[in-house]
């Protein structure tokens, strides 16, 4: 048995604490807010605290807060020796450098709110400074998910990286792909079980080998009809992105 | 029951192949295809023929060949008065003008050769030059998938081009991801759970309400750093994705 006190009550603090809550293998001995609303929320499942003196002892902190206020939050806590995470993508550990014992605990998920997760599925990339530490922390991730990495803040820079692009702009290729449908009575849900197919395409497919479209079969008949049909921002993203894959595939053609 | 006979073998004709031969509301009479080792491996299952002048009779002819040749090959299709209808996203129904009864029959969806699909899950696009067309092409549709749709040549240019963004440049963007996490000596796998998850909640929520990142959060110190660590064509397309995002969301900041 592992314990842990949670420090955050956001969108990840919150996967988490039902998350611990419903492991057998760990103690989620307080969870930690100044949001009193959401506080009160979690009250009956767990201990809370706003006090940030008042923490109670635990095996693990882990501050599960917006990017920006990780530094100076965790010059806060006044907990010594133990030892002290962070759950973000592109902070550095050395934000927590106010800490002998410190280190990275970052799902590698988008949350929605209320929306439950399963965990086990989701990896964790975990850092810590001290190697004495980092069993510590790959049992409690061990405890809820089965996809478990080290991963060192370098990578956690590129991993992050990767995932703008994986995640944020495909969201937005989404967008527009939704703009497109709407403005031509056409219901967006038609596309849904293509874009799910493209997204499973790649778990037994290297992106690169399985790349379709007028791009990459560098046919300027359909490239120039369709840019025609688009406003100027999407004309701009289609011509960039038409000519990156003619410049990536285009030696093999 | 209604009858159908195919013209082609590639992966899209093979996977209406083995849907219609499944399928207890079709009578698949016969399949034509010029290439002699594909038809070899369907001969087992249905009647086929390598002679344009020797097709069967049926209600409709279904050509699944690729976007360039559709129009001269029907053209040499001598059958008369029958219902003729290509498979295409891109090419417009009057590629077929040869034939008096003619149409169009689009699986939006991405096939990938040898790997079974279910049908009833996938779209099927439908336009008739006349509306009493309509019912038969509709029939054979709805013998195979739930989601039938009526799409004029118009709107299916625009859902071609809506599936450019959401599958041909998701695919890029994911072989862009790819490639950061092989750089780095990160298991590109690390991120598919992401990915998956980012297909899956568009079903139930508007991507434009749920687009999330440094650009929408006009992160700048972040989206300074992430350029940084990008090559040159990466860079690019990092820049004007998240200018993108910028003038779309700005406002709302």
């Amino acid at each position: 048995m592992i314990s842990a006190i949670l420090l955050g009550t956001g969108n990840v603090a919150n996967h988490l604490i039902d998350t611990f809550l419903q492991s057998k293998d760990v103690d989620l001995v307080q969870v930690y807010g100044r949001n009193s609303a959401n506080l009160k929320l979690i009250r009956d499942k767990v201990c809370t605290t706003s006090e940030i003196n008042q923490l109670k002892n635990a095996d693990v902190y882990i501050i599960a807060i917006s990017d920006d206020a990780i530094q100076e939050f965790s010059s806060q806590i006044t907990i010594k020796n133990k030892l002290i995470v962070h759950t973000s993508g592109s902070v550095s550990m050395d934000a927590l450098s106010f800490h002998k014992n410190r280190g990275v605990f970052y799902p590698l998920q988008t949350f929605t709110k209320n929306k439950p997760v399963n965990f086990k599925e989701i990896p964790i990339c975990l850092e810590t400074n001290r190697s004495e530490n980092y069993k510590l922390l790959e049992q409690l991730a061990k405890s809820i998910s089965n996809h478990v990495y080290n991963i060192d803040s370098n990578q956690r820079k590129y991993i992050h990286l990767a995932a703008v692009f994986t995640n944020n702009f495909v969201n937005y290729m989404y967008k527009i792909g939704n703009d497109i449908c709407t403005e031509n009575n056409i219901p967006f849900k038609i596309l849904y079980p293509l874009i799910l197919e493209t997204a499973k395409k790649i778990k037994n497919n290297n992106p690169a080998n399985i790349q379709t479209g007028p791009a990459v079969r560098n046919d300027t008949k359909t490239i120039e009809k369709q840019i025609n049909l688009l406003n100027n921002q999407q004309q701009q993203i289609y011509k960039q992105l038409t000519q990156a894959i003619k410049n990536t595939y285009g030696k093999k053609l």
